[in-house]
C-alpha cells in the first residue's frame, strides 16, 4: 500500500531522459532520492504552512504541506505554473488518538499527529526535471530515501493534477 | 456544540480577578476577545508549524497549531511553563473529500481541508493573565470574536493539562 501513501508523487515512465541526476545540494555525502536526486532540504521543518490534509483507510494518517518561500509566493499569488525553485514539502504522522484531549472533551473525537511516517518532496526545475512535470520528487523514510521503483510511481500519480501543474494541494487560508 | 470545537479554549471563574482587558495590541480599532482583550496577532499565519490534528463526530474539521517564534522555541527546547510573549495559533477548516485526490489514488480515502471554521490563539502573559494559568484566550469567526459566554469556558477546558502548561497539543517531529 506505500504507494497510497505516497499522493505527493506517481511512473515515471521517461526518467532516462534526465540528465544528471545528481543531489541537488551538490553534497555527496547527503542521501538523494533515486531518479531525481533530491535531497532533504534544510530547515524544510521551519516552511511555512500551506494546508493540511488526511488518509483513511489503511494510511490513517494525518499531513501537512509546507512550502518554501518560492511556493508559498505563488500559491498566495495564484501563480502557475510554479517558478523554479519551489519546493513543497510533504510531512506525515501516523494518526493518533488523544486520550488527554477526549477526556477534556468528554467524547472521543480527538485525533493528533503521532509518530512520523514518511516525509516527501517536490522541488520545481523546469529544466532539469522536464520530463516529468518540470518537478523532482523524492520520499524519505527515517532520513533514507525511498526505493527506485516507488519513485517510479510519482509523476504518473500526479498526472490527474496537470491543470494545477500536478500540484494537488491548494491552499487553505 | 461549540464548546466541543473549542480545544484552545474552556469556565474562566475568575474572570473578574483580571484587570486591564485592554486589546494587547494598545490599538482600539482592532477586534478583541472579550475577558481576555485578545486581538488577532499580525503575520500569524506564517508561524511554524506546531502539529495538526482533527476533531471528528459533530465537528469534522481538520486543525492545525502554528506558534510564533517564542512558542516554537520552547516547543523545540522543552520549556515548560511557556515563556512570556509565547503565542499559539489554532487554524481549522472544514474537512473536505477531495475527488481529485481520491480519483488519483483510486479510492476514497483522502480529506483536505475546506472551508475555514474559526481562528484561536492563546497568549502567555503570566503577569496579566495570572487568574487563567498565564494564559489569554480568543477564538475569532470570520475575524470577529467570538461571545463572552464562550470566552468564559476557555480556561475550564484547559485545566486538565494543567501538567503541560495548560497547553494540550504537543510538537509534532
Amino acid at each position: 500500500m506505500k504507494r497510497i501513501s505516497f499522493l505527493l508523487t506517481g511512473v515515471m515512465g521517461i526518467a532516462g531522459l534526465i540528465s544528471s541526476p545528481e543531489p541537488r545540494s551538490g553534497r555527496a555525502d547527503e542521501p538523494a532520492s533515486p531518479i531525481y536526486g533530491v535531497t532533504i532540504p534544510s530547515g524544510y521543518r521551519d516552511w511555512k504552512l500551506i494546508s493540511i490534509g488526511r488518509l483513511a483507510g489503511s494510511n490513517q494518517d494525518l499531513r501537512a504541506k509546507l512550502g518554501n518561500d518560492v511556493a508559498i509566493k505563488a500559491y498566495r499569488e495564484g501563480i502557475l505554473p510554479f517558478p523554479d525553485g519551489a519546493i513543497i514539502a510533504r510531512l506525515a504522522w501516523h494518526e493518533a488518538t488523544s486520550e488527554e484531549n477526549n477526556k477534556a472533551l468528554g467524547d472521543g473525537d480527538s485525533f493528533v499527529a503521532g509518530s512520523a511516517t514518511n516525509l516527501e518532496f517536490m522541488v520545481k526545475d523546469s529544466k532539469k526535471y522536464g520530463a516529468t512535470g518540470g518537478w523532482g520528487f523524492a520520499q524519505f523514510t527515517d532520513g533514507k530515501p525511498d526505493s527506485e521503483s516507488l519513485h517510479k510511481t510519482c509523476f504518473s500519480c500526479h498526472e490527474p493534477a496537470k491543470d494545477n501543474d500536478f500540484v494537488f494541494t491548494r491552499y487553505a487560508p
